[in-house]
């Protein structure tokens, strides 16, 4: 029973690795919404395994099937199922793991969770293959977001390592991000963070990062205080993308070292309009927007599968053991988490923009 | 439709700062819970404002009324509802800045958020006042965690500005945190941090800090993926605390520039059961527990009022000016916000030993 | 936590028969609705207890506090907790029946619900007395419908006993309802209304009877199928009305026995407006309004409460035993129940409203 | 965002009944239980159109696919998806009904609650063929029930028109329900039904009736009062079954005039147990299980589709029209409700039971 998030705009998702298939159904999509079909293929096209060096090897095509709540290619309103099916699936090798649980892996608490019965293979349900439905219950909400009020949501690779990307403006977003493999907007910082992947994926390992998103164009005043914040709810969902481990707004955690005069942004008036000269509360105060864009940050934890020994123990007696990962692994899984990151956020923010009614149930009215 | 947080152990906050009581019901509390009404109150004196120098001079009694849910000095399984009466308040000076919003307050954003209805009087409902009702459901479920399964909740204060607190043992954090007024464990770094406090206020302006919170003795398994994770749902919980604006857990952001040869935390056994041998990983994976202690640090940003003139606007006229904050204000709220952070912990850490079915909802069943 | 309902007007209500005091936390009111108190206290009073001879003899001044969520007379958006405090209690007896569960009461239900933890005094949280929170919920639910959308919520009593009312004009409901103590439109019918339950009371028994419900100027096209239908959340909310064992809508039971060329409801313009040339339906299609009128019947229970002696058990020697329940009871509660019927029933088409877009989070935009 | 149900046994449905498909969603399923897809295809096929000639002649094998969350045949703990695939639809009469709306089906409120862009085919979203998804839900739900406490689930015709079946024993229940095209556990009055049902099939028309549902071996003390009660859940999952329009828990309406000391259920002791001597409130007290059998009845209006010709409007123009409805329809929908009350009923139940803690998330546990 927790499968399921959003209030408005509520997203469950299904499937597993090496199950049949991985989807997601969509309950509250506004009706009346022509879904563009290409829009969300291309956006599951860029999470897709395989997409150069410095992703997994393993080969899906990833062609999503819309199987509901689309007449006449518009959505009714009706909850929108959506999913793909599983092909290039290598089980064998989990059966030796099965119970070795992998350091950093979810192999260990699913055992105590589901008492043994968890789909083992590939992670199971804890497969970073589960984003594959985010990604379409985001794309969608992506393009009623857009169509409704232009907003726009910018996500890219901010940090792989120790390789930091310097401030960048956000048309260099747009225009550089998904022209490199590693998802950064400068060119420079790419080319070397591709290189430290490689280099890691090369001696066994593999690296972290954090992926940066930015929304423009929520106007003030959305967000529901005092517990279904919006920093609150797109937390809950960021925690909800396999490895995520730290989730910042605006300056983040740089604000425990700044002083109050330094980190309240100012008001002004612009063009007759009310906007904070500075945005270091992320757009965000009181959980609620400011009309200024909301800024975040998700730390990723380095893949866990490294090709190096590690420790571990066996379940069943108790002893002490190593093991050594082999297969198709991202050796940093950031890049392909950027739009995982942006479709998560969109579908947050299309849920807080729907419960402020800002977008009504049926588009139009 | 958005101040009740939880599943099964579910709190609905309510009260103003200048309202006449800031309070809390809390739905699903398990019955046959003896409640210990000393505690109750304890911990509501550690976030009483008044305690020192360092924080706020408003004086309030903040003595707890339990309303209901209790018979015979045993929780029957109805809802609990506390409160407090507000009584020293000071509303005269809201009026002037009725108009001009505070940077970093969420004055401009309650306005657009509610339509200029919003009881603007001292924050009103995002005052941290506010916060006096989690710690009332906190301590409720500090209780409840203890008596079943000898959970503890433990925080501390781990940043003041850019001075931080070097690691300690649990027993330190025990047995000095509340030692001190800045609640830091380690004494040392406590007296710089009183004096770095006491030095802004004089500089009329305020600073930020982070705290830090373990939870000790949570079982293995608990946690509900892949949307209602631990992460999840605490840092929901904690992103409903004014001034928290990032959440980390484990080694949080510095995972980013590991490798994973070294953040994975390998397992090992110790005493007959599986451990982990380090925990980078705050005791979680997967979004479940690993029955290490959970590790999360929320950063505040620095209390948003200042004396220092500051630069805003007339949302009247649309012009720009200047205001100066007079008052009571905390110079620095992280020390009175060490006990809130435990308390959101406390709350969501019962709900989901609840979903596991680790706190059933009659005791002793 | 089962202690709240709706969905964007969320309910939760606290209190016991002999504790502290009965409420209610409305969280979700829209901002900007100026509140009318003396209406609150109007309908209360409606509900509270002595009003006449039909009714119990427990004297209850019943005035409604309002402890949060108002400013300056109008609601704020934040969650509006309101109260009565318990005075005239008389706990004594209760100790007496403390281990022979009273039939038809939930005496033995709530002690294998709580485990024994309940507080059983005058029914605890099971009693009717819980239902004064309903009604402040509905009162302010009903000032909100009326205020925005002219929507009317008319409960009589249609049935006492054997005793039926014959069909009545609206006109007669809102003129005669309130002039005679058993709330029935119809004068006469009233007249042997009153003498059934005086008779009744007269024997030591009790009766049952059934309130109609009829609202006014829901729009169509309000409901959500296919789980929160309007029938579905409108009967939820009245099995959470103590007694309640059936629910209606339209024709109801005698839908069973009818064709479907005589119950289908068929359309016609009046006035340039679709409209239904009959009701059969109550005013809902698939879950969503027709535009009609709302119409739905509840069927109360007689009062558990009879002075003739009943067979029941001895909780702890597992023997037999007979108990007589003497003190103050109401002969029959339907009268009563008017006025909660109502309140049910506005909470939840309120929250429709809300769900569909009707009604604003703050009125006015 | 209205298509799932229940808080930990959560099914949401999805699909149309002339899209690709209509399936379902279960979230929350315990871990650990090895699904009999037999019994699954059983359930199904008792619902399935073209059983006899008592029901629609569209022909669909409805072979149920499960699409996740079992592995090794046995429940993981991740979602459930199970759909059936639509074959035989005929679409084409719809395009002519497109702007009159059938009195008596939900075209006329789609139209309003979903702006038009509704699947208007075949009643699309509100189309009796969505509860095939609740009968795979509900399948799933019965065998937990069954393995774990023995909980059985019977329910059958008892009314179709104006015939009633007599009282009958469960042991008839179990016997005779199958045996007969009506689902009538008394064989005489199953031949009377069948017989008006085919009476007013010939004449264009079709009837109503009612289903009764009796669950056993639910233990005392099931059920979350205030507003979470049994009877409020099971309820509201009935009326999300299309044609239902009044639900009755044990005498129902009947209480209406019967007097206390008759209504009451006295308790007595059989074997060491409380029990109840008769069963008027249908084994729910104050919400909650007495121990007694559940016992409620679902009354189903007539099937709106008949062929005699019907009074409706052109929406397009607003002017009267007359309309004949024909096709494959079943005169009378009851005997295939048969199984989708139990079904929903199953899954009220089962949530219920791990509400309170008496069916854990991990079987065996």
């Amino acid at each position: 029973m927790s499968n399921t998030i959003g209030r408005l705009y509520r997203v469950t998702s299904f499937g597993e690795s090496h199950g049949r298939c991985v989807g997601v159904v969509v309950d509250g999509c506004p009706a009346g919404h022509r879904l563009d079909p290409e829009h969300l293929q291309t956006e599951l096209d860029r999470r897709r395994p395989g997409q150069s060096g410095v992703s997994t090897t393993r080969r899906e095509e990833d062609r999503v099937e819309v199987l509901s709540g689309v007449f006449n290619g518009v959505t009714t309103g009706a909850p929108v199922c959506m999913l793909i099916w599983n092909r290039d699936m290598d089980s064998t090798r989990y059966e030796e793991l099965r119970w070795t649980p992998r350091p950093g892996h979810a192999d260990y608490t699913a055992e105590k969770r589901y008492g043994g019965h968890q789909d083992y293979r590939g992670g199971g349900r804890f497969s970073g293959r589960i984003t594959a439905g985010y990604v379409m219950a985001g794309a969608l909400a992506k393009q009623v977001l857009a169509a409704t009020h232009g907003i726009e949501v910018l996500g890219y690779t901010s940090q792989i390592g120790s390789t930091v990307a310097p401030d960048v403006l956000l048309d260099q977003v747009r225009e550089n991000t998904e022209r490199n493999p590693v998802r950064c907007p400068d060119p420079e910082t790419a080319i070397e963070m591709e290189r430290n992947i490689l280099k890691a994926r090369d001696e066994g390992d593999s690296l972290g990062g954090a992926v940066k998103c930015v929304v423009l164009n929520v106007p003030p005043g959305v967000g529901q205080p005092v517990f279904d914040t919006l920093e609150g709810d797109l937390a809950k969902a960021l925690f909800g993308v396999p490895a995520v481990k730290a989730v910042e707004f605006g300056a983040g955690t740089a604000l425990a070292s700044m002083r109050g005069s330094e980190s309240n942004d100012p008001y002004r008036i612009v063009g007759g309009r009310v906007e904070t000269a500075s945005n270091n509360m992320g757009g965000v105060l009181g959980g609620v927007s400011t009309g200024a864009p909301i800024e975040l940050t998700a730390t990723f934890k380095p893949t866990p599968s490294v090709s190096k020994p590690q420790k571990t123990v066996d379940l069943k007696t108790l002893e002490k053991t190593t093991i050594t990962i082999e297969g198709r692994h991202d050796p940093c899984i950031v890049p392909r988490a950027v739009p995982v990151v942006e479709s998560v956020v969109a579908m947050m923010i299309l849920d807080h923009m729907m419960q402020r009614g800002h977008v009504r149930q049926v588009l139009g009215e």
